[in-house]
């Protein structure tokens, strides 16, 4: 444990995107608006809103363009577009995304998976990202998927991270962020790993994306924040699963992490109640229930009376 | 973070009184038995195996006596009873309990609706149980329900904790457990209370039995362990809910507990593939989901086949 947790904790919400991809149901345009303009207003600096992907790969998000455009944009928050390649990144920029996130894995075989392609050719694509990009005031993250853990591999070389954050330096990337993609992470390796980012990365150019897939996500959060990073994404009532183990929860969830910084003192800027109604208002959206636990516990602060006869 | 993982963390199994306890629909005592069983093969050193409770208080348990005598005690576990008062004592003498477990709030309004008396009627009635044990080869542990927070009052000072420590080794008790009863405890609470605490404990008198209610159970077991505490609470499948949230979880998943010590190199002696397969048969057993994460997607090392056209 340390001892000064006065340092400001960054969330970024990415339940419009990485929430939502996995969704079933289809959400109407009008309500991933209304979701993400509730969310400008609840304090977060950084809204990951949409992705810029074939509509065939992720039907649930195939109204990006509309969604950019109808939303209350507030100064100061930065809205960001996932993109998957050249393509993508000219959709984004007509719509005026902020902010273009990039995603490869560390491990071979999950990229290969995921994007059909190796890592050397992912690498590639994004140089013409970056080209397209140059000279706009658009800003670039690259995120390192399957950082802590590969589902097909297993353990994934620190030197192979190492060699991607350096990588994606040399292109250009103003941001990078280390994804647990399937929750794999343990705080010790957390720990370890921020450390060596951090002597290579300013804080404010790292994020972190935790899942919570075996219960560790708010712990691996703490490590990193104890190792020194600050920027975090999660997801509003930990919405969105794990496609390789059904039943399995997803990315952390937003308001049991801002329920943990408020317990600790840690500052985040975001109006907890605020988060606390909006999540609450998921269950009849999407047509399940969360697993975000603050949402059905309540806050520390909402006491229960006493049973009757004691009060 | 500490450098040092290599010290044991005990984990005492507590789904068979804790987590029983609150399940709607009945066990039969055979299966309460088997389960006891097969958690004493699985290597743990100290389980909760049932309580000497008013049948009427707690009917799901009313068949402690038939338990405690139909298990195959294993060399080396603790059998341990929750026992209310003196009439418990000796019913879980009779049966042959190792250890009682007493407890008390230390919150006066939760002890008065948990318990219906006063903290202080409360510690008279512990003076008989302990004058009942002196002489017998039964340990006794204090547990301090609501040590990090009561949801009828809110924040509970550490004074009054300290008071319930300092009360408990006036009374000769071997062990004390401070528990978050509610899930209220924050990781930077947790560490501060154990430093103090283990000032006046030695760690093996010391257990820390946490709720995940708020989703922070393994951060604070964290927290608990890196200030010196190395005795914890947990429950197979996260067993055992929390009656002030429904729908929240309850204690703390002892298989993800163990993934979580496995992952970082915490020795625990248990063996976390029977664990799994144990935990796997609890739906079927008790109708319902459980919380824990673990059963549900697999460990680090069980990876999965790459998609067809990839292998």
């Amino acid at each position: 444990m340390i001892n000064d947790y006065s340092q400001r904790l960054v969330v970024q919400e990415v339940a419009p995107r990485d929430g939502l991809q996995i969704e079933p149901i289809w959400v109407a345009t009008a309500d991933k608006i209304a979701l993400i303009d509730q969310l400008s207003l609840a304090g977060f600096s950084r809204i990951e809103a949409g992705s810029f992907v074939s509509p065939k790969a992720i039907p649930a998000l195939r109204d990006g363009e509309q969604v950019f455009h109808g939303i209350a944009r507030q100064p100061g928050v930065t809205y960001v577009a996932l993109i998957p390649n050249l393509k993508g990144a000219q959709r984004a920029l007509v719509a005026k995304a902020d902010e273009l996130n990039l995603v490869l894995s560390a491990s071979q075989s999950h990229n290969r998976a995921n994007m059909r392609m190796t890592r050397e050719q992912s690498l590639a694509g994004f140089t013409e990202v970056l080209e397209l990009a140059r000279g706009t005031s658009v800003s670039l993250n690259g995120t390192i998927a399957t950082t802590f853990g590969c589902p097909f591999e297993g353990a994934i070389d620190e030197r192979v991270v190492m060699d991607l954050v350096d990588a994606y330096q040399r292109l250009g990337m103003q941001g990078v962020t280390l994804a647990d993609t399937t929750g794999m992470a343990n705080p010790r390796q957390v720990y370890a790993l921020v450390r060596r980012v951090l002597e290579q990365l300013p804080a404010e150019a790292l994020t972190l994306h935790f899942h919570n897939t075996r219960g560790l996500g708010l712990s691996n959060v703490l490590a990193a924040y104890e190792a020194g990073a600050r920027r975090f994404d999660a997801s509003l009532g930990g919405l969105g699963g794990c496609p390789f183990a059904p039943g399995a929860s997803g990315n952390i969830c937003t308001e049991d992490l801002v329920n943990l910084c408020e317990e600790m003192g840690i500052p985040t800027g975001i109006d907890l109640p605020r988060l606390l109604d909006l999540s609450r208002t998921l269950p009849a959206l999407l047509g399940h229930e969360m697993p975000g636990q603050v949402a059905k516990a309540g806050r520390n602060a909402d006491l229960h009376p006493l049973p009757p006869g004691l009060g």
